[in-house]
């Protein structure tokens, strides 16, 4: 199915932040993860592969290697193979995060 | 650099639309399309990579291979290697959308 829509996916857990896949095929995979406030993902790398984060609504604070920044709807970061990367919600509202990854890790 | 931000880079032209580059690395590459009322790219295909829209803002009617879909934002498409694909701003306001293609195909 080559069509999909955050708007319909979108969903939240007082339990984690969720990660909902839109779109995937065997190459790469389009993800929106959704945090409530105070959620995050820790710092992690991925072997072999590029991820980046679009902030789609509200505000996310998004370390990249040794730097973090505080990001709005627009702003983008990406993450090269084996690079650390990180994302919380540091705000009083939902955040919803587009994540683009290539080569598809799983 | 692995920051970058749409509403920063977004341009448009009378002439045609414009790509414009936010990421690139070895493996994957990030643009956005900024489409003038009427603007359009033709039909085509890549072949051996992905190529994702998400619609920023503005309205888009994308085809990909016989399928034709009018898109608002936060709407998603793929096409998938060697699958024809369009983008046109059927809409009376500018249109932006994200485009996500891995392999690099440059």
């Amino acid at each position: 199915m080559p069509f999909s829509s955050i708007n319909d996916r979108m969903q939240f857990s007082t339990e984690k932040y969720q990660k909902v896949n839109l779109i995937a095929t065997d190459r790469s995979m389009l993800d929106i993860y959704c945090l409530l406030p105070g959620q995050k993902q820790d710092l992690h790398a991925h072997q072999g592969n590029d991820k980046y984060y679009v902030v789609w609504r509200g505000e996310a604070e998004v370390t990249i290697g040794n730097e973090t920044r505080r990001l709005e709807p627009g702003d983008v970061a990406v993450a090269g193979p084996g690079e650390p990367h990180a994302i919380a919600n540091p705000a009083q509202r939902p955040l919803v995060v587009l994540v683009f990854q290539a080569p598809n890790p799983f």
